[in-house]
């Protein structure tokens, strides 16, 4: 296992440490229990929180401040965070309008999640999202996995919550959100999670895996490698297939690297899908390229399509001023 | 060879019209010959227009923009870039105050930005970047290679542009800024120039390269894996020896990811690379943590360290907006 890493059991906290550390300026990471929290809470306004294990950077931590999420927690690699975690987390960013929690769909999140909801002092709702389109259920999964596609998430309805929406409110529009985004990535590689010391899973030097979850989860099938564009064809088939977006949407087009795959071929791959929606007459709205949903140092991609209608893009387009999206203010 | 890619001869050209139509709003695409510009040009500027071999990316097409480039030349996968691409890049962007070529020692892209400087009706002048400390001459070079500072200089070159300085003052600054920045990175695996379908280097399940390259020069030496302390241990001393700050200079930090490497494992180097500053009584005074000169998807990492005085703390700290770094506009 080559990783940059002193002793295994120290991987998260050090890693954690450095992160906030290196944004002191935006976030404060609270140790026992863990959670990174925004400095600078907007007043009076509904607080975001997500969080899930780890090895997803920059999800969530990265995408905690002004815009996005008030605060994030973290779980060991691959592992849910505790209730004890977001109870915690939510007592400290709640400024009177309650918490909503955003969860990725993984059995271990959402039994956590629940539990954290349930024995929570602060009013709170969860919006759920599970936009992966590859496989019903899964390794860890009941239905859907959620995958790239919570960025989009935290970002619209984070946009939404500084607008000065009630619970209620963030909660409808989040789920109104979810519903009209869709995922599907590829795995050229595994990952090794540090506890394991040993890869997830294994590919031959000429397979991918096609639907790939982000921890290694199996996809659709395993297949030869295959030149970008039949990637992309096959990907961008079963996400438009489930969201039917027309002609006159304005797409967001997510193009997310999974940790060990480079800008460069993050870009083939956009221009790619952009041949394949012009084809097909579609519009693409917006653009997001980058590793922003990643499965530790795992190579390969995913791509997502969230139809947008005139709200979501006015949130999409807001300011947002955290550690891994900044732009406008 | 596992790549998102179609045919290797479009590689690059693919990669690049997916940038430009990611980032339509900040820059455009010129083929024939190929150079990325500005799409706002600030009247009356010094033109900075910096290039060099692709695979580097987000180096040096994704500064393009507001307080950094105003123009790249990308030569094919670790190739120089041509004459004709800097002088039609130097005509396009110039406006009056003549262009400045911000150059990594190696000696194909000095020959070729000398022959354009040389052939250029434009005036213009160069500043020369060789932060590497690793070694003295190496596969490409002669004298130290440039590598990551790189970002540095065009961020605080192209900041001091926009202020209004004239094309000498620019070299001058440019020429400061050089030799007040120290790098040195570490390789865990090699990267595959997609021409040559096989890796560059080889190294074996447990070996790390201490010194490499950007393109996989051979370092100091190579090593078994170590801690991720030991790793920084033996990078910041060679950078704080040559750089000899003192206890007040407030230093910009830069944990640099060569592609490969996720977030998770860069806030981890920067957090031990945190702890060794401190021990020694030196002043962290900026941070930057991410893959901003990559070497393809070659697993690994560089730590550069730039000794800051007040006039470049105000250059970093100035707005930027550009594909990869953006701040404060």
């Amino acid at each position: 296992m080559k990783k940059f890493i002193n002793r295994v059991d120290d991987f998260l906290s050090e890693s954690l440490a450095g992160f906030a550390a290196a944004h002191a300026d935006l976030v404060e990471l609270n140790n026992e229990p863990v959670y990174v929290r925004r400095k600078a809470a907007t007043p009076g306004k509904v607080a975001l929180i997500s969080g899930g294990g780890s090895g997803h950077e920059p999800l969530h931590s990265g995408f905690v401040g002004y815009g996005m999420l008030d605060a994030a927690c973290p779980g060991q690699v691959f592992t849910s965070p505790t209730p004890d975690q977001m109870m915690a987390a939510a007592k400290a960013v709640d400024t009177g309008a309650g918490v909503l929690f955003i969860v990725k769909n993984y059995s271990g999140d959402l039994m956590n999640f629940e539990m954290a909801a349930e024995m929570c002092e602060v009013p709170n709702a969860t919006v759920l999202v599970n936009d992966d389109v590859a496989v019903e259920n899964s390794s860890y999964t009941t239905g859907r996995r959620g995958v790239a596609g919570t960025v989009i998430v935290e970002k619209l309805v984070g946009s939404f919550a500084e607008s000065g929406a009630n619970l209620e409110q963030c909660k409808a529009f989040g789920e109104h959100v979810v519903k009209r985004i869709a995922s599907m990535g590829v795995a050229f590689s595994s990952c090794t999670v540090p506890a394991a010391r040993k890869p997830t899973f294994t590919l031959g030097d000429d397979e991918i895996e096609i639907g790939v979850g982000i921890h290694g989860e199996p996809g659709r099938r395993r297949a030869r490698i295959e030149p970008a564009d039949a990637i992309v064809d096959e990907l961008l088939t079963a996400i438009v297939d489930e969201l039917k977006p027309d002609a006159s949407t304005p797409l967001l087009v997510l193009v997310n690297g999974l940790g060990g795959t480079p800008l460069s071929e993050l870009y083939l791959l956009f221009n790619s899908a952009t041949a394949w929606l012009r084809q097909r007459g579609l519009t693409i709205g917006r653009v997001q390229v980058g590793s922003l949903t990643t499965s530790l140092e795992m190579a390969g991609a995913s791509l997502t399509l969230c139809s947008l209608d005139d709200e979501m893009m006015r949130h999409w387009d807001s300011p947002v001023h955290t550690p891994a999206l900044r732009w406008g203010r």
